[in-house]
């Protein structure tokens, strides 16, 4: 299938735009009329430009007000279409979006619109272009898609048809099966948004908030499926109104735009057009990679030992040491500065999966940016690849000849404090990447959405959502302040973490306790408030109090939650107890456990 | 009338927000459990600073689905009821919010609801404290101020009174006359919140876009007024959930916070209470300040002189230059840098006011910062004020012996090119900054909001706000980009301009052709839309066409707009002819000339 995108999606000139679509591997653009009339090309060199990059120009678009217009405007109504017709030949445009009419004075009178309609497909057909016209879900008289199926029926010109936006039928809850009913020869052109559900006026959601394809809570596969069922054969076109990829790098976003669409289309017609190499099951996380400042490292080296973690292997020919208990491997690199964005500490992480290649294979065809491979003799063959956020993604499968064995045995062994293993990683997200992320997790991975949340922290509001693999051995939680910008709160992005499941959070808490670590100082008041709010058992109120630990509950099983101090100002360490089954992330506790690093770091300054 | 603030109107630790309210001037706080929550200071030593500070404790809040709960629920709300008042005790806080229940087990009975009331009331009641019952907007069963009034009224319990909240009552459009007939007594708290009306979930509205009073679109006076009428004498208290706020600078908030309350204030009871100077007149900008670097000094002074401006006075002590033509007078300071945060290039400007010191009266008991005043002998005493982005803000009577005469004449004349004076100044404003500014405005100037609007620019959303005195002498455009801080986005700034008025902008363009001086390219693509759109009569399409000018027109008349190059990147300079009193600002032309000055920039890197 071939794939288009409006230029609206990007941010940049006209220009940034093109050069960012056809980079990405669309077939084709959109040109959106607000795009082109700030640039300071002509059509004829943007039409230039499109077919040097080998982009067709699929749609010239938003042509407003047109039906339903009070016969005295309507002269103008043609005058302003000739000249949009002009203009579209010089682009080398053949097919102009009419959308349906808001302005107050339009009347509602399906005869007259389709008579109306009928006259600007005359124009149309007398330059051998066509119409498509689109019902807006806010339109003044017709606002569905069904109606304005109706009017298109009416007017029986073969240069008008239909344009049909996910956003706009979905967005009202539509029935979508009629569609299956159209003649696929009078569905001109299909715009595809997701959106995640908002109650809010359905015009500034789709102005403000459409996302692409997989990326929001709109059931996109479902209504392209009926669309292709009714035979349409053009192309599936982005149209993304977002205020934060308005403002992102276009090459970016036009390849997070592409991506969508892979993976929309593979689920399309069976498979049968765009097959992609299933997700193989993961099996875990092999190991974390952090970096952590020169300066920081034997901070962090203190706190590993006093986790009961032995340094147990040295890279061959890397500064990078290993660390393990149990099934937690930890990969400590004070060399080199990060790969990722920001001051992101969790700068890789090893997945295992039952199908290495096939796990990379399918990255590539989503478009992940695949990272050079390193070895040298008697070195394993790691295949990796991007994430959003800059941090590697290593396909792993852990056995004696893997990976393993790039580290020169030292000899340690672990003192072990019940670590059983690395229970998901926290990686805060640069703003820009944070929709990107999600859709990278869930369509290169296969991973499924878990808990998403809000939440009022300190110094701002920040997003949360956690992203796991159907068996739930590989647990990614992604967040982002929403809005944190200003002079006064922190600049640099929150620490990342990493998560380590205990099979018993007293004895981890004993080992640190033993070693001297001081753990994020949970205030009185916090437990105050659990006392007033749950009446727990008295052993485990005791047990929480005296650790200096957090708590959640599900409906299954309890959460016992334990932080590290923040090292280098970059990375911590959770640890944490999951009984009876407990499935969270204790996401609710994040406010004050920021709280509660702050007071560490204001305290030690000061002792400083 | 005493102030309160709530302390999640605010950023930072607990003891960040308290001592912002003290800073401020606010009489007490609503202590709000989270923040307290997360505190690492025992509520001893939160009641201990609140004395210190001199604020008293005047509310706790929120306690959550409390009525209506199902009675097997209920043992369990009574016993986090008691930890709560025991918790208050501790605080010195002898008032409790209590907010409509939300569960979905509630049970919507009124009697059940004030039966469980006036248990609660009896707890709060044997420790000497009270219950303030508030409906919440989106309340289970209980959403309107009348029904959480029939129940109070109900349970008929000397400790138990009514909470009424602006935004509540307000948001949901309610009538609010009847609260008026509500005995004064029983009316135990008043929490004030404004907001822009929008059209979403009330629920996220009330939580992300409250705004301080005045700032928004209710009508806080009229609702404070029948509260007051009714014969309540609690605090005006605000409770503001604002996404801005919530990581901004919170002595800023905090300021703010106070300003609006003093401006609600001397608004009520017939302006007993808060008597505040009222606003002279203005008479138009006497000058303003543009601050370049020592290096765009020279193409600052080409271009005005290009402009038909002169060079006609020297400052007596510091290097500043005046420049003037018609009623246009300029102040060139490439001395010290800008006092004003960022790169503002607009560093300070004038106001002819009637009353120069009356003027200044008002905006110290609006809390605006004075700026030391700074005369050496022979040189005028200027009053001025920091705007809150930190543009000074002078008050002037212009006259022979005024600021003009700290200015050495140099005898030159001006040329002249048309200019008759400044139309408006276009202040980019810090992110945080921005609603703070809208009530700088409207409260110190006396101003009223003329246009608002948001459009799609090429790096992203921006928000503008058009400010005018009521005889349109003075206008201020306040701009803020809604979201724009990735790493693509431009981080600095968008410059700042200076509006000039021309009578002839054929004449003013002719004069910068001659300099050799290029405006702003403005694309063709610009023209053929302005003529599908419009048909404009021949002349004028001409006129604008030949000068590269933008065109706006409104129901009274016409725009003509020119635009210079961008000096150092950071200022450039507009010149409008106004054409049979059109009334805008001409904004929608923004994105365009925005990707013009882009187009600019790189043609002239490309050219070094």
């Amino acid at each position: 299938m071939r794939t288009s995108i409006a230029t609206v999606c990007l941010s940049g000139t006209l220009e940034d735009r093109l050069d960012a679509a056809a980079a990405a591997g669309f077939d084709g653009v959109e040109i959106f009329e607000n795009d082109l009339i700030a640039s300071s090309s002509s059509p004829e060199s943007i039409r230039a430009r499109t077919r040097d990059l080998g982009l067709s120009i699929d749609l010239y678009q938003p042509f407003r007000d047109a039906e339903g217009a009070p016969p005295d405007r309507f002269a103008a109504v043609e005058r302003r279409m000739r000249a949009k017709l002009d203009l579209m030949a010089r682009l080398g445009a053949d097919t102009v979006l009419v959308c349906s009419s808001v302005a107050p004075d339009t009347i509602g009178d399906d005869a007259l619109a389709a008579a109306q309609l009928r006259t600007l497909a005359d124009l149309a057909a007398e330059r051998g272009m066509r119409i498509a016209y689109e019902a807006l879900a806010w339109g003044r008289h017709v606002s569905t898609w069904d109606h304005s199926w109706e009017i298109v029926r009416r007017a029986g010109h073969p240069a008008l048809g239909l344009c049909l936006d996910s956003f706009h039928v979905l967005s009202r809850g539509s029935d979508f099966a009629g569609i299956r009913s159209v003649p696929g020869e009078k569905i001109l052109f299909l715009q595809l948004a997701d959106a995640p559900r908002l109650a809010m006026d359905v015009l500034q959601w789709s102005r403000h908030h459409r996302l692409f394809p997989l990326q929001g809570g709109l059931d996109l596969a479902a209504f392209t499926q009926a669309v292709l069922d009714a035979g349409y054969t053009g192309p599936l076109s982005l149209e993304v109104f977002n205020d934060v990829f308005r403002q992102a790098d276009p090459h970016r976003t036009a390849v997070d735009a592409r991506r969508s669409l892979i993976a929309l289309a593979s689920g399309l017609n069976g498979g049968a057009d765009g097959a992609l190499t299933p997700a193989p099951a993961l099996d875990g996380i092999a190991f974390t990679e952090l970096g952590v400042d020169p300066s920081s490292a034997p901070e962090m080296e203190t706190l590993l030992r006093a986790l009961g973690f032995a340094h147990t292997g040295q890279h061959r020919s890397k500064a990078v040491q290993l660390w393990e208990q149990g099934a937690a491997r930890i990969l400590l690199n004070a060399g080199a500065p990060s790969p990722a964005e920001g001051s992101a500490a969790i700068r890789a992480f090893a997945l295992e999966s039952t199908q290495p290649e096939q796990s990379a294979r399918r990255a590539e065809q989503l478009l992940a940016r695949p990272l050079p491979r390193r070895r040298r003799q008697s070195e394993a063959d790691l295949t990796a690849v991007a994430a959003p956020d800059g941090t590697e993604v290593f396909f792993v499968r852990t056995s004696p000849a893997g990976w393993h064995d790039d580290f020169l045995p030292t000899g340690e062994t672990a003192a072990g404090a019940g670590i059983t293993g690395i229970d998901h990683l926290s990686l805060a997200q640069p703003f820009d990447r944070y929709d990107e992320a999600a859709l990278f997790y869930r369509t290169v991975l296969g991973m499924a959405d878990d808990e998403a949340g809000e939440f009022a922290a300190p110094f701002g509001l920040v997003r949360t959502l956690a992203i796991r693999d159907p068996g739930r051995r590989v647990r990614i939680a992604l967040s982002v302040p929403v809005l944190r910008r200003g002079e006064w709160a922190p600049a640099i992005p929150h620490p990342q973490h990493l998560t380590l499941a205990t099979s018993d959070l007293a004895v981890t808490a004993a080992a640190l306790r033993a070693a001297g670590v001081e753990t994020a100082p949970i205030p009185g008041n916090y437990y105050d408030d659990l006392d007033a709010r749950l009446a727990l058992p008295l052993a485990l109120r005791g047990k929480l109090h005296s650790l200096g630990a957090m708590y959640d509950e599900d409906e299954r099983g309890q959460y016992l939650q334990l932080f590290t101090p923040v090292v280098g100002g970059r990375v911590f360490i959770e640890i944490v107890e999951r009984v009876n089954g407990y499935r969270g992330y204790g996401f609710a506790n994040d406010p004050v456990r920021m709280a509660a690093h702050r007071a560490q770091r204001l305290r030690k300054e000061v002792r400083d």
